[in-house]
């Protein structure tokens, strides 16, 4: 069972068919869309913090009961069983394959493409020391503008250590004067026979932007070109459907909406056509025993695990899946998508002038909306200061991640309010500014 | 404050001063022992899986009150403080540096010279991109004949990746006759100049076979080989001094005698003078956003971190290390060697004949104790079966790993009697093994 091309499931239904987009927000028509919610009974699983509107779930996604009943069921293993949680049908071996076939139904992809281990940088060092070739005609790796600091340091550490050098095989390609990437421009880069690789990500973390992973795809396959993606803004808000796609590979961290806590084990996926006849592969960082454990039982990516799995980061993933697969991601993906909606619809009406840089468009827009604003560090700040958690990423952007499974659209309101007031202020006197924040305190 | 180095602790002392080494061990005996056993204290501190002599702590260490409550608290943060517990004087940031700082004490370190992440073989991966030279005249690289697979795998995939073979670049030292490596033999594999770099372990596993690591730290500086070791198996139960021996570099899992859990975050060493002069490091395989985490504060090791720190999977050390420091590690040890030294005399007098692979004398003396049968799987198994957890390693070697946090010398004496009974069963006519067995269920 894969789950549907995230293509499929974007449109946008609003809960009153007859409004259009562009309709004036309002507090009570927040409280209608709530109404009407059918994912609003997973928001008393999740614990948030005391006195905030909590945004963030892009940055760090909030623990739920399942999840801590996951945790403490692997940790009274430890307790009752010791060293004998390694052995036996119900293993942490086992626990770890298990829910690397979970969370590859949620991406469409086979379970011997998926394993699950590490941070998301480990995983793109393995993926690079194992697909990528030293290839004299075709070296390059393309990038985008907004790929972080630490995957720019993967790439150039990685290609160092093989004796290239990234500032000659790396490619940026640079986003349109409205920061967004376009697919063309991509398409345009992955023609140059010189390239090998290209990797993107799913959603632009800077940026909210989703890109056109199966139309990349496909013009990768044409070219190719190994597309891989970076999952971590996108993997358990929306469906993915990497088999269908051909996508090469992928990885991405399980700390923002697949809710598994700081510094979960992360994720990997490795299509199959990398793998052997045998269906094995050969890791680039190989750590022997991981595999030999494996190919006792069977072959594919978990080969690529480097040393044991880390049992106590794992755990909670059992249980954040839990609601994930209950509510379904294309339900996710449609709450998703009326929240980042109604938050502009809200900001658009309220705060007229302060820039949306995500894209209008559904099919173009992640789960999170990002504004762009100078004061955008010292926004955060005051927002944090006065109960709306968001983050705030260089130089001026500020990005609200309302979680579907356990945000409102009232939240959404609210969180618009406080806003507003903060960027008057901005613009206000100080006197005023001082009075506007002292009475934000006693929210 | 550093911890002695481990050689002036391993004087075995006797409660009773006046026995011999050589005294015919009895449960009375083992009464009395344990009567003066000044850590019996902390025995009540650990979940001991119920009905089992647990001997198999070199696997993984059993879960403490301490460990819980260290990981319960972190669950707390994120359930209460989400995305903060990454910011503030409390953060997660911050835990990870204090408990490097105090794993740093119990390994004669610096605190900048030890990170905690990953997995040992990922951090073995991390050490040889960072500092192994590619060096046409100086290419070797010294293992021992013990050296576990997973470690020969992190080594081959490594230099494949640069280009190298393994096959060439790596010299293993066989053990002698009586499987115990010598000294003297590696110091003349060291003098070797195109040897590069000697990976040793502190502790054999297979044999438990404590090396000197200080007199071979002294070789390989005079040959100017650079020098490492693995610590998996003596973490926690000796001391070490990382510092004064002028060691290079060092690796370990947390998931034995440091009683972290299972698939602990692992740990790193590396000595400073491998930092350049601004008292920075290159990584081999980089991940920028850790560096600039670190570097805003401090330099150091903490740039060898690839990606966010595992907090669920650090978070039980800050609890486990409170007995090992209340208990100090000189202590630990003594225990440990006079665990060891009562197993000896008690299968030396109990069950003539059984081959103890162990060397005799303390100072080459590891935490546990190795015993070599041709039916050594099946011995473990009904050990296993009848109440001792221990451990079984290729080819036919049993590992008797007592705990001084949490093992007493009746346990020893107890599980020596049921060993007894099941080596002299192998040699017995089917009808009365079987008897034999039937009676041990009972136990």
């Amino acid at each position: 069972m894969r789950t549907p091309p995230a293509r499929s499931c974007t449109r946008s239904r609003l809960p009153n068919e007859s409004r259009t987009m562009h309709d004036r927000a309002s507090r009570e028509l927040a409280r209608q869309w709530d109404a009407r919610d059918t994912l609003a009974r997973f928001r008393k699983q999740f614990y948030r913090p005391a006195g905030q509107i909590y945004f963030d779930g892009d940055s760090l996604g909030l623990c739920s009961q399942e999840a801590e009943r996951a945790l403490l069921k692997e940790l009274a293993t430890w307790k009752m069983k010791a060293s004998d949680g390694w052995s036996g049908a119900e293993s942490w071996t086992a626990l770890s394959e298990s829910l690397a076939g979970r969370i590859a139904q949620l991406i469409g992809a086979d379970a011997d493409e998926v394993v699950l281990a590490h941070s998301a940088a480990i995983n793109l060092h393995q993926l690079l020391a194992t697909i990528y070739r030293r290839q004299f005609h075709r070296p390059h790796i393309l990038i985008d503008g907004f790929c972080p600091a630490s995957q720019r340091a993967v790439l150039e550490s990685h290609l160092y250590l093989r004796g290239l050098d990234a500032r000659r095989e790396v490619l940026v390609l640079p986003p349109n004067d409205a920061r967004l990437l376009e697919e063309a421009e991509i398409e345009r880069a992955m023609a140059d026979p010189t390239l090998q690789m290209a990797i993107l990500p799913a959603v632009v973390a800077a940026t909210g932007q989703l890109l056109d992973a199966q139309r990349l795809c496909r013009s990768a396959r044409r070219f190719g070109v190994i597309i891989g993606f970076d999952l971590s803004h996108s993997l358990g808000v929306m469906p993915h459907a990497l088999d269908d796609w051909e996508a090469d590979f992928a990885f991405w961290d399980h700390d923002s909406f697949a809710h598994a806590g700081p510094g979960a084990a992360a994720g990997l996926y490795l299509n199959r056509r990398h793998f052997n006849e045998a269906g094995e592969i050969e890791p680039g960082l190989d750590a022997g025993h991981a595999r030999e454990e494996i190919s006792a039982r069977k072959a594919g990516v978990g080969a690529l695990r480097i040393g044991p799995c880390s049992i106590l980061s794992l755990a909670p993933l059992a249980g954040t899946l839990r609601p994930l697969e209950e509510a379904g991601l294309a339900r996710i993906r449609a709450k998703s998508l009326d929240l980042t909606q109604f938050l502009r619809i809200a900001i658009e009406g309220e705060i007229p002038g302060l820039e949306i840089v995500t894209p209008r468009e559904s099919e173009r827009r992640g789960g999170h909306l990002v504004l762009s604003h100078p004061g955008a560090r010292e926004i955060r700040e005051l927002l944090r200061g006065n109960g709306v958690s968001v983050a705030f990423r260089e130089p001026d952007l500020i990005c609200l991640a309302p979680t579907p499974l356990h945000n409102s659209f009232v939240e959404c309101w609210d969180a618009v309010q406080i806003l507003r007031r903060i960027v008057e202020s901005k613009t206000a006197p100080p006197s005023s500014e001082e009075e506007v924040l002292g009475t934000f305190a006693t929210l």
